[in-house]
């Protein structure tokens, strides 16, 4: 982890920094006057009230409360409370866990700062139990449970985005194949292909269709029902991973059978560990959608997978999808949608960053998409926005 | 850092979470039911509306926040926009940091959805420019920048932080000098004295003084006049780092003069690039205020000290400054409180976790620094709160 302290070269802010050094004098004198005139303007005549940076110490703090929250999942703290069934006091979670009490305390201490537990007073005793919304998001136990999603947040994202200066940096021709990607420095994996890199190890492969699963968990729903998918029988889910969106399809749509088309490890991870072979209405197709032969189908579905790749790639699988589709088929894309304006969501901007950081994809607006579609051969082309983080985009083949 | 992935044993929680897992048809229909019971109450009758865990994602998304933020500052986006003294497109400002395009503009979008800066559209072009939280904070020529202190968030306690799960493990007989604190993890330094990690390098030691300087140039004049001062002519800052206090005393207290007294090397840096020989008002003196006689005078400050340190510690020191304190003299504690029923601030709960990750130190509650202050023989203890993230703890040695 030397890299961490290293210098590492950028010439032109450095000196451009000097210059405004130098002019230190002249500077100052600027603030002075731009602080004094901000005094002015202000009912109160009191610069430092007006000057506090709250909202800047609020985002300096945010890894803080991430961090949090993840160490608490990860130590079992809501698990235990959930089980007990009564407030618990910090010796007694302490010793559950199998953490230090003063460690735990101040631990349970943020918590209810953040109001994921609820502290009560007895006699001079404090105990903890979980908000109803600890309980149901942030227990293992449960079926709408984000700990899979925050241990790979926790694990993987947080050390990638340790490195986000540099993956602002790479000079737009240094490709992603070239090492754009930070896995090669926080984890010293080569990423010379994406999936290869994430699904290093079957641990990893299985925890990253854990975190799939868990955020189709809450919004699978929402994505599934934005448009009336009832007219498409035969549903072909590329990519689909563990199968919770097309679990999500064959729930609303009774009529319809779902394949999940993906590679052959996951396909077979999905059958062990998500999928039951009693489930008639889903199948499974082995395959590289860049590469091999795709299933006809009425619905593809690419839920989160555009957003993996540039535009040039998105347009060869948009191509190869409608060469497969049957006519008046449809493809259903399920992607995070940035405003046109480029004012929001800060969510979707904040995924773009990560895109940036962990492949060599991006988020992009209902426009660009629309585009890649267009581009395809599909028409009619519409967006529905959730109100949640995914939302859905419709293109169909004409017949 | 093979560490990230390994399995740390846990033994209690894993096999509670076994237990658990062998109870999974229970739990479902207790989970099942519970949803419904949910929905039931609801006025809208829609479980999915309101199970939507809105705040912990915004928490799972507090890092990516906190690095956007420090990513910005540190390729000096924010200095750019303030030298341009204009608008300037992504183009233009990539340019000037030396940054890839792309990358620069999903900085840049992010950064607009978090407020920081103001996104211009002006026949199909867009431009930025800074908000003035953003001039006024986030730009390195500014006398209220923050950006020393965001760096070293970003480059040290982000990655101290990434093993507090390990932070809050560690058996309460394992005390700091055993490795504790997480300096050794993250960074591979020894951390048998504190300040021995935190100074280990010339480098590290102005950075971390820079950064003790930028809080006082926000909270510093709060402090320093949340009680009358002037009637203490001879001050004493035992720690007093870079003299940020220092001055602010000086400045308001018109008779006062005040003695910096700290490590030598802390005192060659103060005097070499923070504290002009010319102010006749400050003056110096080195030594280690756990064990060198300490100057006699009517008031003591201890910013940001007493956190650093078990309570025995504290007490020690506290004795030892009573030992040296005038008669009718007083000692200032400059502390972040704690509420005394738990419920907050959430910064102060947080600044307590970060304490068990960097120190062997706490944040407490004003009550319990009156507890420590009484046992080392001060009396009249009174507390005032800032509103700001420090406030003041007086108490005095009876004439």
């Amino acid at each position: 982890l030397s890299l961490v302290f290293s210098v590492t070269p950028r010439a032109a802010v450095e000196s451009s920094l000097e210059t405004t050094w130098k002019k230190k004098t002249f500077f100052i004198a600027f603030w002075r006057s731009f602080i004094s005139s901000m005094a002015s303007h202000s009912t109160e005549g009191a610069p430092s009230a007006d000057m506090y940076p709250q909202k800047i110490l609020e985002y300096m703090e945010g890894f803080l409360i991430s961090k949090t929250v993840f160490t608490s999942c990860e130590l079992g703290v809501f698990d235990v409370l959930l089980k007990a069934e009564r407030p618990l006091s910090a010796e007694e979670i302490s010793q559950a866990v199998g953490a230090s009490l003063d460690g735990t305390q101040r631990l349970l201490a943020a918590c209810a700062g953040l109001q994921l537990l609820t502290v009560h007073h007895d006699k001079g005793q404090v105990s903890y139990s979980n908000t109803e919304e600890a309980s149901v998001f942030l227990t293992r136990s449960s079926p709408l449970s984000l700990c899979q999603s925050i241990q790979y947040s926790s694990r993987t994202i947080y050390l990638c985005w340790h490195y986000l200066t540099d993956a602002v940096r790479s000079l737009p021709n240094v490709s992603f194949v070239e090492g754009k990607n930070q896995y090669d420095k926080a984890f010293g994996v080569s990423s010379k292909d994406l999936f290869q890199a994430l699904y290093r190890s079957d641990e990893e492969m299985v925890k990253f269709m854990h975190l799939m699963n868990s955020i189709w968990n809450i919004c699978g729903k929402d994505v599934i029902t934005a448009f009336d998918l009832s007219p498409f029988k035969v549903i072909c889910d590329l990519g689909g991973c563990s199968g919770a969106l097309a679990k999500q399809c064959t729930s609303v749509y009774p009529e319809c059978t779902v394949t999940i088309f993906d590679l052959p490890k996951v396909v077979c991870m999905s059958q062990e560990h998500f999928v039951s072979a009693a489930d008639l209405r889903i199948g499974f197709r082995e395959g590289d959608f860049f590469k091999d032969s795709l299933p006809v189908a009425d619905l593809y579905i690419l839920a989160r997978i555009l957003h993996d790749w540039t535009d040039e790639r998105c347009i060869e699988l948009l191509q190869r999808i409608y060469e497969a589709c049957k006519p008046g088929g449809a493809v259903l894309l399920v992607e995070a949608l940035l405003n046109e304006d480029g004012s929001g969501p800060l969510t979707v901007q904040l995924y773009s960053l990560n895109m940036l950081v962990q492949t060599e994809g991006r988020e992009r607006t209902d426009a660009q998409y629309a585009a890649l579609l267009t581009t395809a051969g599909f028409t009619n082309i519409q967006h529905r926005l959730t109100g949640k983080i995914y939302d859905a985009v419709l293109g169909y083949k004409e017949t």
